[in-house]
């Protein structure tokens, strides 16, 4: 059935491929998706990755303000040809709609990132590389093969570690850095404090680091022999509490790839954000995983869109599930949103090909979303597009 | 008892039955009803009746805006004689109160659309018939007998396919047209995705198509023969996205029924709608089924009705589900309210019985609170009925 | 341990009675003591009490309602001693507490009224009786002994009924007429649809009819020989809902008790009551028993309080359960508040001593809340004690 | 791990341990502390210290004033140096958090208070300790050894009693005394009722009152031989509800501590008490265990705040259970926040090492949060920091 018509293509093809006796190997509901991977996942990584700061109150409220915002479709237009392209610092996309970086991904499938890659490669989604990630942005790199790539970073106070960590990005292909603004210190997380479970003391979530001849430099004894000698000296480097905002200068000059921040969600700091010339803002709580208490990031979204000048792109993270969603951010002026959990359980559950099955979910449904509410392009979708609940 | 007083006919006949023995077969409460449906249907036929939109997020505040509408019942009016009936668009109806159009009925019962069209026929409520019937609307006219009925176009983009349907609906005595706006594509539906389940793909539903002329021709084999080609002509030429305002004035031409715009939320569509000559607007979300995050149609109807004149009628669709509801949406502003889950739970429980059994109790109902409220006609019945919740 | 002190001396009672093995008989949570008369009940008497108008929205409303206010208790005023004592229409209490009218208790318990008019004497709290009781209001005013209470009248329209038993009402002894204006007909109650549930059907809670002498002089044949015929009438002469305001003169002539009216929920009706010269207002939806989506009680009393002059009294019903309910009330301008399912829960699972120990904890809970906020008679307690939440 | 790097001290001691076999003893989440504590209590013990007044819709409105407010990071701020150190009424803290006044803790743990105070010197956090104490206030002073302490006074109606209260409270170290104005008697507690759970019957809590020779001295004989004159006495003097504001002079002149009031709700009684020279007002409902119906503790502070000169310290009380929330109390413009059931619950489940492992994990928490969102001192923490939820 392969003409354009009532059911979309994928639509077809799942309905299709169903009849034939091929279910969706994926649960299409986020909730069934997570308790899922719970059944297949050990207590520590379940609760590491579903976690939150504290008492979890901000996880969710990022997902209570989405259903404070209520789409309101317009009728007859002309929706038969969408086109949901971006391009953001530079990096061309087929949909708004990235992967959140997320790191130690071996807790959670032994392919790890590098599934995680084949699947967004799959599908054309660019993935953002957590620096925390388990394999190293080269290896990773080579697994996205075309797919575009950024590099997320945890920014180290000592300035050579991170230029050398810069300068691997640039070299494996990677289109931008998302400097991550908000685990100076890692947040109060009850679940893991109560199971001791933190896999970067046992080495994982370190390939980029072992794999680094800064780090490695300056280490007294390499980490195959010394592996607790390294994860002391990871701890120690990983970030600075110290850093403000004069220290951007130098990040600017230590690369040539677009920066963004990721974590802003005071439009004051996004104004000095674009003051200091960044390229893009992320507004981002973490997905709750460290303040406990903080502004849902969606209420914190169309003030720092207010904020900076409407050429800076500020994109959206922390409790994106659903298509409804990502429009939602798209339509308070986000220029794209990053994607975190789903696509982890979508991981535990299926490995590459889940991830892959998940990614191409959820853009046929924003593509549904943005057409059934008479829209065509991204550019369209603007406030107007919502009303408040209620 | 059959004299008139602080019992109502209704209510004295299941008291009085009851009495003896034959208690009421059908819950009166929604959610039990829709329980004992679920244990009745195979689990694709119930999500694909129950489920809506994405995580159905739309569903649940179409529900959800009722309750911040409060009616305020006024006292010691006379109300010893009301009369509900009322007329829209030429069509006469004991209340105001319309079956909604559900397609292929048939995957609830086998009887299908017949069965509820005796049921309304019992009760004299307008039935809706859906394009996508799995009894053609000729065998349905003829069950309905004389009992007002409207025919539900899925807009083709083939004028030829449109022209034979509505010549068809004419001369089998529909009294209205009512066109769907909001299914241009096959909202993204989890429940029935999951279980790839879609019974047009097995020709079900497409009773109306199978028997048109204009829509044989086009095949290259007939159904009987082979029914794979005919689903895939009918997924094609179901409806077109490109669809816009302009081609209204040809659907004007090609029947002199009463045309009724369905899917309107914003009032900038309303005021066009209008302003192109419809006779009637439905204020709908198709049950929260095409649009996860869409505004609640409760939520939008106030603003449809101040934005057309008041000699357009504006009926409400999506989330009715007591008397109640009715009363609120009649308060503001709608002519008349489109039933739909409900009389489907009541089809699959009780069949004919039990579609004639839902209207009286709900008509029963909705007698009393308009009583009660201190009412005797629906003209009465405006926005100083109600107050905000809270 | 006699002396006033920190415990009060009902608080001391239970104290140190459950010490010596005397617990208190009654739940003295409000939903653990329905459960309690639930487990002891048939269902269909169980629904009768409990349930509410369709979907039971404004039943939940009504409580839902309470939670809107809070009490900002003052501090260091000389609370030591309170005076609840209040007088309404000529009528002395101990505290502004009155029994609703219920009817048909004889569903409840084989005591019935008896048994609620004994435990309301043994704390003097004054008792509405139903026109609709299991026991006739004579037997009642003897088990009440000198204990206050007022007649509730569904209001007939044949005024030779109507004046005999306010006749009756006044030789024994009731102090004030409550005039039902909320059920010209029985609201829509599917609990009782359900099963069928309707006690007077089989002439249950027809005393006072039965044992009018008008009421019988009416009938073809005396109760005794022909039931069915006298239920058939009772529910032909109930009440006649053609009855407007100006029925109201004749209704004042017929006797020279206080009239209340009882259902009032709009400030025109309010203000209309106190140009007809009614001694008193009762805000009421009837427990949500009537009209389904009617607006919360509690939500309608501030409104009808500014809309009469202060001298008229406006009583509150629907929704008591706790003290902090009833303070939250006459903070907002009731005089009193009438207290209806809580009793027959304790009627149910107590009898007599039941509805004294409720009434008993009730009225201590209450002058604790009294003191404790600040306050020592009901005259201090006014708006300024309240503040909306959040 | 010694270094400072992503992982503060405390955290490293929770993940290293853990990973060496030893892991935290006590539940991290308050809600599954509380359930472990409820395992190990009896019925009567449980339920009178996590038990309110009346139906607890004030202890749960406690809880739900917290999530309207929510904090706003700020981000590239130097935090690498916290200094949460504060001092309140002359009393040096290492942290802006009290142990909140909690009586008889015999019913929890054998070594009541004592194990309670070990474990606050243990981290110096300063205990509030109740005149209702399990232990006297000379035992518990020397188990707290150095640490700071107050006393909470029940105000006597006695001047003599009072005057050696305190007399005694200022020999023993105590800093401050801390007079409460909200049980001049005792609330309506349902779960304590029920069970007929009052442990001062039985002479338990008395302990500050059996050890005072004014106390003994009006005893008809001494408690040793004659418990239930004691208790009686006991129970008469407690306090006394015809205290007010003019009292207030007298008890200044009885000590030279710091006098702070707490059981403050309303603005003029916050300007009354600034008037009359207290040296400070701990807002607080007394943790919805008196009022049924008050206002939540939290949505009185900001009133409260502003109608005291600044130089007045205003701390808070009744809902904090994490960091968060304390954060939100002291943004707000607490000087301090006073924890109550926590404490308790820890006692119960851990005794004294409990007490200490849940106060360093509150301390570390709030450390983090204060640091992640931008902020190193407690005079930086103001209302900017906050937003409106929703």
């Amino acid at each position: 059935v392969p003409e354009p018509g009532v059911l979309a293509d994928h639509q077809t093809r799942i309905y299709v491929e169903g009849a034939a006796g091929r279910l969706p190997a994926l649960p299409l509901d986020h909730d069934e998706l997570e308790r899922r991977a719970e059944a297949r996942l050990d207590r520590g990584a379940f609760g590491y990755v579903a976690g939150g700061a504290g008492a979890e109150d901000t996880m969710r409220a990022n997902r209570d303000a989405f259903r404070r915002w209520r789409i309101v479709p317009r009728m007859l237009r002309d929706v038969s040809h969408r086109d949901l392209r971006t391009e953001v610092c530079g990096t061309a996309m087929p949909a708004p709609v990235l992967l959140a970086p997320v790191g130690v991904q071996s807790i959670v499938h032994p392919e790890a990132e590098l599934a995680v890659a084949r699947g967004a490669a799959a599908v054309g989604v660019p993935m953002v590389l957590s620096s925390a990630s388990s394999r190293s942005m080269e290896e990773v790199a080579a697994a996205l093969d075309g797919c575009p790539r950024w590099f997320q970073l945890y920014w180290p106070g000592d300035p050579e570690l991170t230029a050398s960590l810069l300068a691997r990005a640039e070299r494996a292909g990677y289109g931008a850095v998302v400097v991550t603004l908000d685990v100076w210190m890692l947040g109060w997380r009850p679940r893991d404090l109560q199971l001791a479970y933190l896999p970067f003391l046992r080495g994982e979530g370190m390939a980029n680091y072992l794999s680094d001849p800064v780090f490695r430099a300056a280490l007294d004894a390499p980490p195959e022999e010394d592996m607790a000698g390294a994860v002391r000296h990871f701890l120690r480097v990983f970030s600075d509490p110290s850093t403000t905002w004069d220290r951007l200068a130098r990040l600017r000059q230590s690369t040539r790839l677009p920066i963004l921040l990721k974590g802003i969600l005071h439009p004051d700091d996004a104004r000095r954000a674009a003051d200091h010339g960044v390229d893009g803002i992320i507004v981002s709580n973490h997905g709750g995983r460290q303040v406990d208490g903080a502004v849902a990031a969606l209420d914190a979204l169309p003030a720092v869109v207010d904020a900076v000048p409407q050429s800076l792109p500020v994109l959206f993270d922390s409790g994106i599930r659903t298509a409804a969603d990502a429009f939602t951010a798209l339509a308070l002026g986000a220029r794209a949103v990053l994607l975190g959990r789903p696509y982890v359980w979508a991981l535990a559950v299926g490995g590459e090909a889940g991830v892959a099955e998940l990614l191409r979910n959820l853009l046929a449904e924003l593509d549904l979303t943005v057409a059934l509410t008479g829209h065509t392009r991204l550019e369209e979708i603007g406030r107007e597009a919502l009303t408040r609940a209620g």
